[in-house]
């Protein structure tokens, strides 16, 4: 375990199986076989409403795709100023929209809050020479590991409503955030207002497969053409529709982020302990944040852990440790060996 | 084996043994690791020249990135009539070059043809109204299963060169290509004048795996960004390479399309041989295109078999079969034994 | 007179007259002056109907505005292969639309037949690998000089609705049509189904003003945005709407056109008389497409004289006369008296 | 006179003049005359050295072109953030870059400052998952009014230029810049590193003419099929080309921006001995922001005056007054007058 990135892991064992299961005889391309297509219904049962879903194989492609179908090339879209749709898909938003804009936002905790977006929301423009906002996008878990309750969701997307938006929700970690929350799938997306969401899997045990899951039918209806346009119809669709399928079955999308969490929550507890360390951020999911001092870090990185951190001029610095589905209590242990070592 | 194509079988037992290979331990991401950083050493020796190279998930993705490096929004792109990326990528090119235009030319054989090309561009508006003319795609194996040899390609990329064009190649099944011809790869890309090449590995045995080639290194330069802001950079990169790098060893890549080919060659020659059927162009890779009475289609068709077909209206049709690198011996003998009972 | 463009004579006096007289104080910006609100009442008058309509200062501008309203990114444009927006906008149909792509079609006398274009429509591909055709876009007056009659707008229309497509008409020389039909101009457009009209002022005796008429008014609905982001809303719009204005005032539109047609039908008449003259197209409105020995046109050009031509192998060539608002008996006189001294 | 804008005006009688002067006759098109070829000439004159200018007929197609030579679609662009680009031009910085992004600093006085660049710039990212910013715009004079000096704009544009980025200048008020600090245009464009200069006559005097002037002759190479693609090459250009040759004989354009600066000055001095105002930005050109009382606004509306203006919760508000070429002293007279009865 290096603590970079849950998505510097293998794969779960049960999905790894399940791409050798699909591997026998000829299917039919492009998503045209059964195991693709049954994905809707498992996806439609596991929200309890009817759903849309696609696959592609990247979270970028998930967020730009599902974003194109929400904004006109002159509109705009808000979110958080950590985001990752705004500073790590390299205008991916820009180019699949034709040129609509991001439009960052503050927000305490990584998070965007209903007050501040009323604000915004209140004293935005609405003549020909400014773009017109036309959708919200929250990141559940956000960038900062923090996590929008039903609540915070549904105030959020009734703002958005209001002014005719449509909301999309980033899921890269939505498994995180639901295993957190210990709430029902539906309660922080379509009930609380979310038109499509980002559903991944890729960080959570998979190779590369994300759904990008509509509960807004209208919006989907043109999404195989944006997707097939974007080269993100792969032909052996079969191989990527097994990796999700087996991250339903049996509930192993929870279970996988269940532990990813427990394992952010044993390292968040002992390093509370710990003089000089403090979280930039309530720790509610698998990301945790540490602010400490960099003769710390210099000790972490010298063991060999790579987690990213952003140095401050005072001597402290901020750590981002990320936990994942096939992290170890051990793994956990001996970092925190090193820790408590100095 | 249906027969329909190439992308509908499942992986080559070698690939997939990769998978698993790579599976273990924490290892960067988006194309940070080893094995990634290895692919442009092991292409480089396999072209006998440096090259440039970058892995996506499918063979769209590969054409439209290679194309928006060659081309500017105003420009135009020569292709034949039957080009994947003029018929089969939903306008992909336009979306990645920003709204270039593909020109579509006809050709004997699915090739397009020197003489031809320098007719259209003898005669070609060098006027502000007009578009650009700035890129020529070749696709090796043709979508009508030919093949341009090494003096074709020269002839069509000098003329391109001539007029400041650049040349991409579409080898959705380049490796088809090369087992047919019995040619070194320099000698029908950049020997030959080609500057990027679409090097499929999907087709032939991987699960989803291509490399844009580039021999061109100025046209390399921003391929990173496209790529990435198209959604186009999986996070689990390895398992991308661990195929590409698989197919690349021990020259699977040929020894997948040479049996691929001899199957083709073994069902060209048999079918031959039936009174009624007659080959709508010279069999030179894996792709044989038939024409074929009606009944006989539907013999075919009810046996289980799913070839690709277009009917005409005088009671014939034409048929594609396409074979693969698991096609078997006992494959074509059993379809032939149905079209020989009729 | 040089016989070359209708876009290269000056203003005709009354427009000239009109920018004057709004020259003076302060007027409201963008199009909220009082005249630029009045043209939706004088154009709803004047096709008999309730249009939306907005100004533009080119007629590329106009068409491929009116263009993006109707297709999406992944969307097709039918049209003629010698329609302007293929050939004399330099993709700015691909620009404005995010990349949907121009269908040319052939067709006699440089128009769109129903004929043809139901075949195309039967056999038009619909699967996710395909771009998805949404609009057909007929030039009147066609470049080739006809008009299309009520009935043959009709027909078209008719096909494209029952695809679900829309309709545009480019009319940089609609008043020309109009004249020469001696039709209501609502029989033309939206009585035959037309959705969006580009009517055209510029050449035929305005500077720079053309207007984008809505008759389906949700397309409308988007246009402002679309205007301003492609930076065609001038802040003092009240010069452009004075050009169109007077324009529509009196019927000078109508009265300008039908004194350019005479000029082209008197200069038609004559030339029929000259042996070794040949019309490529039926004279329908102020172009003329004339065959004749290259000698002929190198006279014509040795006077001064400046009309397009195309040269054959075989000795002839095509020769475009355009006549305009402003063409004079003797300016055809004097033309034809160098033609006849041959 | 309403203080609103000065895009309110009509047309300087020496231009009205001059477009009477081009109407006779028949002239080539699309910048093909002989006025519109001078215009390099007259340009490289006025600015001692070599240029490519371009015209185009709205302020926004002059910025929004010019920036799309300048950066690629996955480019950044750093600006003000009261920039016109990014807050009044509907997304057309986007739309024309193919989806580059916008970077809004803040700064005072509506400047951006060397110091704030600096750290911008070096704190940027520079990794495949971020945008690349790849230009800086600069606004002259600024959305405050105020006016950066020759040795702001360098050091602003080595700071870029050390990053390699180019350098824009939105000009639509370059006139009254140059007015106002009484340098040669040379010293606040390309010497000090500005690659391409929007400059502007619309709002100085014109009806709609704008100069895209290029001092990076590299960057002009593809300009004419980006402006004909935007649908901004008029067919009768020898009108704008009038107004902006008209505008530069006998230093027109430095005539009408003294006045209008003067003006500016006027009132400003006038205001200045009013209690109760104070001024937001120091008036430097043509544009002045006063902090007044909210009953002094509406004393000045009553009287049909229409400055724009901000209102605070303070019982306060920000007014902006405009003068423009033929602001009248007694215009200034009368205004006061209504401020001072107060």
């Amino acid at each position: 375990m290096s603590f970079h990135s849950d998505n510097e892991t293998g794969v779960a064992p049960e999905i790894f199986a399940a791409l050798a299961a699909v591997n026998d005889g000829t299917v039919m391309p492009y998503g045209n076989d059964q195991l693709t297509a049954s994905l809707n219904e498992s996806l439609s049962r596991l929200f309890g409403t009817e759903v849309n879903a696609f696959l592609v194989v990247t979270g970028t492609a998930s967020n730009v795709l599902a974003l194109s179908t929400m904004t006109p090339p002159y509109g705009g879209i808000y979110c958080h100023e950590k985001a990752h749709i705004l500073v790590d898909e390299c205008g991916g938003p820009e180019f699949y929209t034709g040129g609509a804009r991001l439009l960052p936002m503050t927000g305490a905790d990584g998070k965007l809050h209903a007050d501040d977006l009323a604000v915004v929301l209140r004293e935005q423009r609405d003549d020909v020479h400014y773009i017109k906002p036309s959708a919200l996008s929250l990141t559940q878990v956000t960038e900062s590991g923090t996590v929008y309750t039903p609540e915070d969701v549904t105030d959020l997307c009734r703002l958005a409503k209001d002014k005719g938006m449509h909301v999309h929700m980033d899921g890269t970690r939505f498994a995180n955030a639901v295993a957190s929350l210990g709430c029902h799938p539906a309660d922080i997306t379509w009930k609380a207002g979310v038109d499509v969401l980002s559903f991944g899997a890729t960080k959570n045990g998979a190779i590369a497969a994300e759904a990008v899951v509509f509960f807004n039918q209208t919006l989907a209806q043109d999404f195989s053409a944006r997707r097939k346009r974007g080269g993100h119809l792969p032909s052996k669709m079969r191989f990527m529709a097994a990796q999700f399928n087996a991250y339903l079955e049996n509930d192993r999308w929870l279970g996988y982020a269940t532990h990813a969490n427990r394992m952010a929550e044993k390292l968040a507890v002992e390093l509370n302990e710990v003089p000089d360390v403090e979280f930039s951020y309530p720790v509610q999911a698998n990301l945790i944040f540490a602010d400490m001092p960099q003769a710390m870090l210099k000790a972490i990185q010298d063991t060999g852990y790579q987690p990213d951190y952003w140095l401050w001029e005072n001597g402290r610095c901020e750590v981002r440790f990320v936990t994942a589905f096939n992290t170890r209590e051990q793994d956990i242990e001996q970092l925190m060996k090193v820790i408590r070592s100095l």
